[in-house]
C-alpha cells in the first residue's frame, strides 16, 4: 500500500514537473488577474497608511504593515534589516506668491524640495531671473543672478516617447539647481515641476547642496507647471516683479528604519538569490501609489504567486522592500553591504519602480550572452503583450547590487501617465488601474520563474 | 537667374523627397505630441457637445462641428453624406429596485438597452431567474422562466489579456438576451453590465429583438456589476424576491443624419482611396470620449499632420466620421454603398474605435502577401513602442468596405481600461490622457503614410 501511495505521489509529482513554461505562465497570469492580492494590498498601503517619507511615523507604519503581510504568506523567512535613514521634514505647508511692480499679488502652488533648507521665518522676497539651463545661468553670471531667485524653467520634452528620457533631460535643474545658483550668489531657487502635464500641483523630489557649506545653502522649491508658465509670461511683461516664498522644512538627525525582507529558500541553490523589490518610502504629497506602492505590492505578489501555485524555486527568492530610495538610497546601500558581508550570491535582481501601469516589458543590465538567453524567453510573453526586452537601465535600488554576474533588471510599464502623478498630490490610489497593476506583477513573477528554472 | 531658381527648387524638392521614412515618422510623432490638435478637438466634442446618440440634436451638433473643423484644415474637399439613421430615445431616467419577500426595497442602478421597448408606465414587477447563458436558460425552460425577469449574470472573464475577447465572450447576453428569454415567456430582461470593473454604473449598449413581433418584445436593461453581485447574493437568500424596473425609452421614426467626410486628393492615384475613421455617434450616458470621440479626433489629426508636414499623398486620403455605429451601422453601410456606386477603389481603410489609450499596434484584415509587406514596416515603429502587428479584426465601420483588395485595419490601443468606461457615464474627457491620444493619432498617420508611399 505504501508503495502504491509513493507511486501515485511520483506520478502526481512528475505531472507537476512536466508542466511547460507556457502552462506555468498561464497559471501565473490567471492567478494574478483572478485572485491576485496586489490591488487590495495597495489600497491598504495607500489609503490606510498613505505618504511615507523616510524617517516619518508613516514610514514606520509601512514597515510594520509590510512585515505583517509577509508573515501571513507562509514564507521561509521574514525579517527587518535595520538601516539609518535621513529624516527631512516639510513642516507647515509652503506659501508663495508673485508680486508685480504694481504691488498686485498672485498666489503660486509651491513645495519645498526634499533636502532643502527653510527660508527665514518671514519668507524670502527677491527679484527673479529665469533660465533654461546651467549654461545660461553661467552666461548671466553674478551680475544678473546675485540676490535674485533663480527660476529654472526648462520643460520636459514632449516628443520623447519614453517619458523617463524627458525626465532625465530636465531633472538636473531640480537636483543641482541650488548648487549651481549659489555659485553666483542667488538668494533662492524655484524650479518648474518635472511633469509633461500642465497642472496646478507642485511635484516634489530630492535636491542636493553638494559640498556647499551650511551658511551658503539657499532654499529650493518646485512650482506647478501652470504657475511656471504664468511666472514666465509675467516676467516678460514685468521684469522687476518679485517672488515671495516661505517654507519651513528641516533636516533632522538620521533615524533608524528598516528594509523589509521575505524569502522562499531555494531547494537546490539556497545561497543563490533572485530578488524582486521596490521601495517602501515615498514622497509626502500624495500617497505614493505609483511611486512606489505599486512596486512593493507587485513584488509581494510575486512571492504570493509562487506560494499559491506551489512553485518550489531552485534558488532562493526574496522580496525586498527597500527603505529610503527617494532621498538617500540608504536601504539599497545597506542591503548590498549585508549581502556582500554574508557572501550571498545574487544572480538576478528585478525592480519595479516605474509605476503600476500596463507592463510593456523589461530592461536589463547584463552581459550579451545573458541577454540573448533572456531573449529566447520573449515568445513566452507574447500572449501577454509583453514585447519590450532591451538592455540598459534597471533601477536605483538594485544599482548597488550590480556586478559581473548579477543580472539587474527593471519592469518597464507604459510611461505616458507616470509623470502626471510622480511626486505630487495626485500620486494616489485612484490613479492605479487594478488590471494594469496585476499584469505587472504577473510579468515579474513569470520572469523570475524563468530565471529560476533555466538559470543564466 | 530663372534656371538657378529652378535648380534650387529642384534641390530643395529632392531634399524633401530624399527624406527617409524614419525622418517622416519622426516628424509625424513630433508634430502630434508638440503641436497636435487631437486633444483640444476632443475637449470640444466631449465637453461642449457631449453624448451624441444617433438621431439626437447633439449628433447633429457634432456633424456641424466636424464639418466646420474639417473646413478649417484646408483639405481639397469636405462634404456631408446623407444617411437615414434610427432614432431611439431613452426618455426619463430609468428606475429600479429589488424588493425582498419581507417588502424591504434596495435601489439598483439601471439603464435601458439601446433598442429596447419601455416597460408599461407603472413599471414591471416580477420574480427573477438568474442564468449564466442561453444553455442554462433553455434547460430551465418555460416552467421556470415564464412571467419572470431573466437576469443574465455571466461576468467578463478577467484572465483574458485582451479585454475585447472578454467582452466578446459575454455580449451575447446583452444583444440577444431578450430574444432568447422571450422564447420562454419571460416578462423582461436585466443583464450584468459589460465591464471588468466592479462599479456602480450601468453600461449601455445595443440589443435586438430579431424577428420578434412587436407584441412579444420585452423590456431589456443593464444593471451595474455591483448591483448584479448584490442581486445574485440576495437571490441566494431569498428566491422569491421581486425586481421592479421602469423605463421610458422609445423607437421613433428614422431621421436624416450624415457621415462627415474630408479628403486630400491624391497626386497620382486620385481614385484610389485610403481612409481613416471612427464613429461620430456615441451612447448618451457619458460624453463618448473614448467611444469614439478619440477615434474621430485621431482621424482628423491624421489629415492635419499631412497638411502641416506638407506630405502630398499619391493616393486620396479621406477622414470619414461615420454616423450610427452604435445602433445600426447605417453610416458605414451608406458610405460603402456610395463608394461602390461611384467606383471608388479603396485600398486601405483604417479605423480607430477601441479607445484613446496608448497605442500598441494594429490588426489587419488582408492577404498574407499584404500582411508580409506590412510586417516589413514594423521596425520603423519600434522607436514609438508600437509592436503589435497581427492579422484579424479591423473595425465595425470599415467592415462594409471589405473586399479582396482593400486592406482593412484597426488601431489597437492598450485595452485594460477600455471597459471601465465603455458605454457608461464614466466615458468622459477626463478619462483620456493627452499623450496616449496623440500617440495613437501619430501611429495612424505613420501607417497611412507608409501605405500611401509604398502601396501594397
Amino acid at each position: 500500500m505504501k508503495n502504491i501511495i509513493i507511486l501515485i505521489a511520483l506520478c502526481l509529482g512528475s505531472h507537476i514537473f512536466a508542466q511547460s513554461d507556457e502552462d506555468i505562465l498561464k497559471q501565473i497570469y490567471k492567478s494574478a488577474l483572478v485572485e491576485g492580492k496586489s490591488y487590495s494590498w495597495l489600497e491598504t498601503l495607500s489609503i490606510d497608511i498613505g505618504g511615507r517619507l523616510s524617517g516619518s511615523l508613516n514610514a514606520e507604519r509601512a514597515v510594520e504593515w509590510g512585515k505583517a503581510e509577509l508573515d501571513s504568506l507562509g514564507l521561509d523567512k521574514v525579517w527587518l534589516q535595520p538601516v539609518m535613514v535621513p529624516k527631512w521634514v516639510r513642516g507647515a505647508k509652503e506659501f508663495a506668491y508673485i508680486k508685480a511692480s504694481s504691488g498686485e499679488t498672485t498666489n503660486v502652488n509651491i513645495c519645498a524640495l526634499g533636502g532643502s533648507v527653510s527660508t527665514n521665518p518671514l519668507g524670502l522676497t527677491a527679484k527673479v531671473i529665469e533660465v533654461k539651463d546651467f549654461e545660461e545661468l553661467k552666461r548671466l553670471g553674478e551680475a544678473e543672478v546675485k540676490g535674485k531667485i533663480v527660476f529654472y524653467n526648462r520643460p520636459m520634452q514632449p516628443d520623447l516617447i519614453n517619458t523617463f528620457e524627458a525626465y532625465g533631460g530636465c531633472v538636473d535643474q531640480r537636483y543641482m539647481g541650488a548648487v549651481e545658483a549659489a555659485k553666483y550668489g542667488a538668494a533662492g531657487v524655484i524650479v518648474r515641476s518635472m511633469t509633461l502635464s500642465l497642472d496646478d500641483m507642485p511635484h516634489a523630489g530630492s535636491m542636493t547642496y553638494g559640498d556647499l557649506q551650511v551658511s551658503d545653502r539657499i532654499p529650493s522649491a518646485a512650482i506647478s507647471t501652470k504657475d511656471a508658465n504664468l511666472l514666465s509670461s509675467m516676467l516678460h511683461l514685468d521684469k522687476n516683479l518679485e517672488f515671495y516664498f516661505k517654507q519651513n522644512c528641516k533636516q533632522l538627525k538620521d533615524v533608524k528604519s528598516y528594509n523589509v525582507i521575505g524569502e522562499i529558500t531555494g531547494s537546490q541553490f539556497p545561497n543563490d538569490y533572485i530578488i524582486v523589490g521596490g521601495h517602501l518610502d515615498s514622497w509626502d504629497l500624495g500617497d505614493g501609489s505609483h511611486d512606489d506602492g505599486a512596486g512593493i505590492v507587485q513584488s509581494m505578489e510575486v512571492l504570493r504567486l509562487f506560494k499559491t501555485l506551489k512553485i518550489k524555486p531552485k534558488h532562493s527568492i526574496r522580496v525586498v522592500m527597500f527603505m529610503n530610495e527617494e532621498n538617500g538610497l540608504r536601504g539599497a546601500t545597506e542591503y548590498a553591504k549585508v549581502a556582500t558581508t554574508n557572501g550571498e550570491n545574487h544572480i538576478m535582481s528585478l525592480e519595479s519602480d516605474s509605476g503600476g501601469f500596463t507592463p510593456r516589458g523589461f530592461s536589463f543590465d547584463c552581459s550579451d550572452a545573458t541577454f540573448n538567453k533572456v531573449l529566447s524567453w520573449k515568445p513566452l510573453f507574447k500572449p501577454y503583450l509583453i514585447h519590450y526586452f532591451e538592455k540598459g537601465g534597471s533601477g536605483a535600488d538594485v544599482g548597488p547590487l550590480k556586478n559581473d554576474t548579477n543580472v539587474t533588471a527593471g519592469l518597464r510599464p507604459d510611461s505616458q501617465r507616470y509623470f502626471d502623478h510622480h511626486h505630487s498630490a495626485s500620486d494616489t490610489f485612484d490613479a492605479v488601474n487594478k488590471r494594469e497593476l496585476e499584469l505587472g506583477a504577473a510579468s515579474m513573477a513569470s520572469l523570475v520563474y524563468l530565471f529560476d528554472k533555466h538559470g543564466i
